[in-house]
């Protein structure tokens, strides 16, 4: 009905491209003919990371709880674009390693003060990861209440390009050379490093495709914001909201969720996929693998809708991406149709051709 | 100095990719470290064409006119896009082949009922050429008048991608299977069909490669509302507006501006191109070689905002993009540096790696 719909609009059939298929799909999500994305939230989970003791970024560890702050004035990349694309900014401290229980503006939800450095030992014990799960669950089921139609999932976590880079190898067996990065611009040097530390860590803590599940595969080598975000993505599955994939590490966070939806029963990656919109390709190396480790997996091709070679976090893509989404529900709502704006129809037949 | 003001942001160097480049450059039109795309517009220039009686579209002359009455109903997809996302809508028919003074929400500035066939005759005299650039200067002089930013320039005519198809191998030499793609969605017998009629064109009224000057081909294988983009580009030159190009049609019309502006000053290329942002990369086959032959004509390398395969025309990839651009000049006006934020800083030396 939603393809019937969108294809009665007055324009050239699929004049309106990917679009068109947001449209169609936000119509099925939500049930209805007049999808809304009217209020919109991008989340942005932030923690520290053991492995961040290993020289893995360009930047200190204090630049975390240092961000917080800039988030809670206001200053950061986020909250600009937030405000220009009257997008709602949540910041929640899952787990940064610094006492910042008096920054305005931040929620307090931290389940430990960093993860440990999974070089060594596993990231997280199995109840700080429900813990760190149960956080992001939290902010789904909060924003639905407050009627939120669309929400991105971004982080923030000085290292955390490393432990999404673990997470993406043990999820998919695609080894370091593949799945790490320079993230915030690391120079060749620490690109070695970061690779070395991957590898290590994988061969530690084993992939699932040698029978570690995905859920424990983000206990040993995950971070417990990527933790928040994959419970966020599972507890979208009790909703109709939208979920926005922001960049590489939000990316294989709803990967990881859409594995373990898999491995738990049956069509659980599909029904992610039906709710995930990828913001943005970002420049990040890893990030088009865990794309296509997600598309695969969920049998539904997806694309990201903007391409601007970002690579932020924060959920800055999520940000931009939504006036798309909003304008996408838009057309399916408030567009006329031929016949009720009584404009001649072209010979729709050669359209197809 | 705007290239330095955005790398003192709170974000890695070069992290917000190709949004820092429009930051920059709406910095340097604006002559202001605090640019401001706040007051954003799309004018749609409609007009019918003479050579529409070839056959060589999906739809009837008569949807252009159709068409007017669904904008000023606000029916149209470009009347959705601009309010979904804050951006004016001001339609003006510069040559629809219909009496339609009646319809509200539209400028009546018509400067004949249709251009002529070119495939027989030029398709404008010299008279209407300068009287429909002068409609498309005086929308960019009205638009600064009242404060916009940004215009973007938009497009509604059946037949017109033969019209921009022609023209852009009027000023490149590039043949018809170059330049002629879908349209609307035509069938491929049609699509035969328009090649000729593109290839019997430019045999009549030949090439720039001949000698026939810029806006002599807009004269002859052109149509009013690509001539009216044209002027309106032309004019941006005297402003600090920048120009938002759509399409193929509002695209192959601002390449033209850029061929005169060649042809009749140094630099003028350039000048043209300082203003110019690609909304977007449409399906239409000619879209990319029109861009990459303005950029060289330039010697700027441009990339458009998005890539939604889209091919609607009516300023509706403008209007998607201006978010972007907002978002753009929001960063360099209201971003905290590392310095304002307290925030450390990373190994800078690494960064540039």
């Amino acid at each position: 009905a939603a393809k019937r719909a969108i294809d009665a609009k007055t324009k050239p059939l699929g004049a309106l491209g990917y679009l068109e298929s947001c449209a169609v799909r936000l119509s099925v999500l939500q049930q209805s003919l007049q999808p809304e994305v009217t209020t919109t939230r991008v989340c942005i989970f932030a923690a520290d990371h053991g492995v961040s003791d290993e020289g893995v970024s360009a930047y200190p560890r204090a630049v975390t709880a240092e961000m917080m702050k800039n988030f809670g004035a206001g200053g950061a990349a986020i909250n600009v674009l937030g405000k220009a694309n009257n997008v709602q900014i949540e910041v929640i401290d899952v787990g940064v390693d610094a006492e910042i229980e008096f920054v305005a503006n931040v929620r307090h939800e931290k389940v430990r003060r960093s993860s440990r450095n999974f070089v060594r030992e596993p990231a997280m014990t199995e109840g700080e990861l429900q813990q760190a799960m149960a956080v992001g669950a939290s902010a789904i089921k909060r924003a639905v209440r407050e009627s939120v139609h669309a929400v991105g999932l971004g982080e923030m976590g000085i290292g955390n390009t490393t432990s999404a880079a673990a997470l993406l190898s043990a999820l998919t067996g695609c080894d370091a050379l593949q799945t790490v990065g320079l993230g915030t611009g690391v120079s060749t040097e620490t690109l070695q490093l970061k690779r070395d530390v991957v590898a290590r860590t994988i061969a530690l803590h084993g992939t699932r495709n040698a029978n570690v599940s995905a859920r424990e595969c983000l206990r040993r080598v995950g971070g417990l914001e990527l933790a928040a975000i994959a419970g966020a993505a599972l507890e979208s599955l009790n909703h109709s909201v939208a979920i926005v994939a922001d960049g590489f590490i939000s990316t294989v966070a709803i990967l990881c969720a859409a594995c373990i939806a898999h491995e738990e029963y049956r069509a659980g990656a599909a029904a992610i996929a039906a709710r995930v919109f990828f913001a943005h390709q970002s420049s990040e190396r890893g990030h088009a693998l865990a794309i296509e480790a997600f598309s695969t997996l969920s049998r539904m091709q997806q694309r990201p809708l903007l391409d601007l070679e970002m690579r932020l976090g924060e959920g800055s893509g999520a940000a931009l991406a939504m006036p798309l989404l909003r304008a996408a529900a838009a057309i399916m709502r408030e567009m006329a149709t031929f016949e009720s704006a009584s404009i001649s129809a072209g010979d729709k037949a050669e359209q197809h051709a």
